[in-house]
């Protein structure tokens, strides 16, 4: 087995340790023809893939968690727990979920290294994106994974088989906390911004106490609601894709937290990528930006119809009871309690949304589908339509049925 | 040192095992001088008092979880675990409120026994509200008990001295949502209604699809937020008075819950003893009812003025940063942000105050204030009131700036 004293892998040492771990050896017969390599994998961790050169051509990928955050080094200590709670998380989606996670060989606590499926023939979806490739699957499949990790880790769901892990993640939400939903909306020194961005635009969002006001109540939405095992950081370099798959990644930020996070940032990244192509000279950016449109409304409604027939699925089971208990001849309460709840859930993902699409602007974590804009002026433009379209989103949040109505009234009405 | 093997204490062998703690060696001169009184509290635990007969008259009070209900007997397991949570809660708010904690003494998770102060100098508070006692410290002290342990504990205090344990209790919370938030509303067979009370006073609750939503609304509350440690059980039966002092006791139910349920817990037993007091001859009860409806809209506002200061003082300590960040000049977010808060929390807190009143006319678990009135025709028009009371005020409680609107309106306007 492998020691349990933590040691950081390299490119060198990395073989000697996969051949100490017997899930390697069922998959490689030869650990002297592997050859390594390490990719950059975001900004938290160390990633590798070990492929075979004989004719098999098995391959690994290989994560390991630094106790501290990768990028900023040693000076910026974070605890390695990350990686447990990366190995739940992916444990409870693969229960239910299959077909989206990656496979998982092996983990180790004490190394905090998880080995898993090598994902490397498939894109991440922000370069999918980026790339306007088509993805026929993926509203379906998005749907479907939020609608299933979503339903099945929370209250409704009580004496189902799944029963995930009451994750609490302390370390990761705080940075949530600060970089998503504080530092960017304050002077605060890790702030970035495109010196081509006129104050007056930054002043719209920082500066407006009704705005401010929202982002406090997203903020205490993100730090008091424990309503669903979520993903925690569910952006679009979370998702890996090809035509027909999609695979979830990631998630070391998990918690119980609340349902509209997954989705707003999902639809965040969404809304990113649409702004960037209307910005796009390509003659085909213009029916791609409507398709993501499309894309959208589409993943609400199917979440919506989806997590709806998993809870009526379970109310219906003879074994279960709903969580507003028998309806004694009334089930109009039912229905309304769920019309009730999905009304909440459409407002908080509308918030997180904006609030993640802001940040993405002013705070210090970029996305390559605005960055890919080198001259400032340019990108100013598209930015300030971002944080327009973001600012709308938020202080309008509890008037919209769906996307359909938010879109028509703050995108369509704005192009004409 | 005690064993770690638990066995259950009885008045034979408590004496032995106190003998064997240190603590009480310091307190006791005389193992052979006690006497021992085993004291019905509540329906969870067994519970001794202690005493000398010496002249120092020391006194303990011991409290010994089972891994059953005590009513309920060994078919109703239930974990030992909630007597380390009552110990936990006991310790953060001894630390945030001394003045209303009753002395730990001793406590052994194995025995799952906690010895603390003996309070039977006291009187339990639903007690001394039908003996309709002056008690003039009482919203003072409710009031700063409210503020400080659900202040402090809450993501508001971030980096202050007290770090209260991030307390989650999934059985004791699963007991609240059964016999509080479910069964009381359906067709349960727990349910036990007075003979005497309409069928159509029982539909206005259990068959509204409006009120069953609304309470549906609550139970999700209660099951998703996580918004400050809170006690759990705050009814009359865990509070014990006298003139000067007020002790809050059994926090066995703690978790990390909506701040709303321990504000609603108390106000719904003042509102109950109200009603009580309304249905009373005595001659003194009109003027006792009429101060406890002042006492309930006090310890709103001084719980709103208190929580408020303790968050404004946090925010101006030169160490501590605000929850919504740098204000950059537009200080109203903050005060906004407050507002929406406080108005949500009173929302919160009307809503559970009538679910936890209707349970008590509807569920099993019934209280003195009410059966003191053993003739069920008499009994009925009290229940009747209340419900009908409880039920107005869940379903507006969206629509009220403190309590004074909602006396005004839904008893005052009534008893004309």
């Amino acid at each position: 087995m492998t020691s349990t004293a933590y040691y950081t892998l390299t490119e060198q040492n990395i073989v000697e340790y996969l051949s100490t771990v017997p899930a390697m050896g069922m998959l490689f017969d030869d650990f002297s023809a592997l050859e390594v390599k390490e990719v950059c994998d975001g900004n938290m961790n160390y990633a590798f893939i070990v492929r075979s050169k004989n004719k098999d051509k098995s391959s690994v990928f290989v994560k390991q968690t630094p106790p501290y955050i990768k990028v900023l080094g040693k000076d910026w200590p974070l605890s390695r727990e990350r990686m447990d709670v990366e190995k739940q998380a992916l444990t409870y989606q693969a229960q239910v979920c299959p077909t989206m996670s990656p496979k998982l060989y092996y983990s180790c606590s004490a190394m905090s290294v998880i080995i898993m499926q090598n994902l490397s023939q498939h894109l991440l979806l922000r370069n999918a994106l980026i790339a306007r490739q088509s993805l026929p699957k993926l509203a379906s499949h998005m749907s479907s994974y939020l609608a299933n990790t979503l339903f099945y880790s929370s209250a409704f769901a009580e004496g189902n088989k799944y029963q995930p892990t009451k994750l609490s993640n302390q370390a990761m939400c705080q940075i949530t906390q600060a970089f998503v939903f504080t530092y960017p909306f304050e002077g605060h020194e890790t702030n970035n911004y495109n010196p081509s961005l006129c104050q007056n635009v930054i002043d719209s969002i920082q500066k407006d106490p009704t705005v401010r006001m929202h982002i406090g109540q997203m903020k205490w939405a993100f730090a008091s609601k424990n309503e669903a095992l979520i993903h925690g950081d569910l952006h679009t370099g979370s998702i890996m894709v090809n035509e027909n798959d999609t695979y979830i990644i990631d998630p070391e930020f998990a918690f119980m937290g609340p349902i509209g996070f997954d989705i707003g940032a999902f639809i965040a990244n969404l809304y990113v990528n649409y702004f960037a192509q209307k910005h796009t000279a390509n003659p085909s950016s213009e029916s791609y930006a409507t398709s993501l449109l499309s894309l959208i409304e589409t993943v609400w409604l199917e979440f919506e119809t989806k997590f709806l027939s998993l809870w009526q699925k379970h109310d219906n089971h003879p074994d279960n009871t709903a969580f507003i208990g028998d309806h004694l001849g009334v089930e109009l309460a039912h229905s309304d309690f769920r019309e009730w709840f999905m009304q909440t859930i459409l407002s908080d993902t509308m918030g997180f949304a904006a609030v993640k699409m802001m940040r993405r602007i002013l705070g210090v974590a970029k996305v390559a589908d605005v960055m890919q804009f080198e001259n400032n002026e340019q990108r100013a433009k598209l930015e300030a339509q971002i944080l327009r379209f973001a600012r709308e989103m938020l202080l309008t949040r509890n008037t919209h049925r769906d996307f359909s109505s938010l879109n028509a009234t703050h995108i369509l009405n704005n192009d004409k």
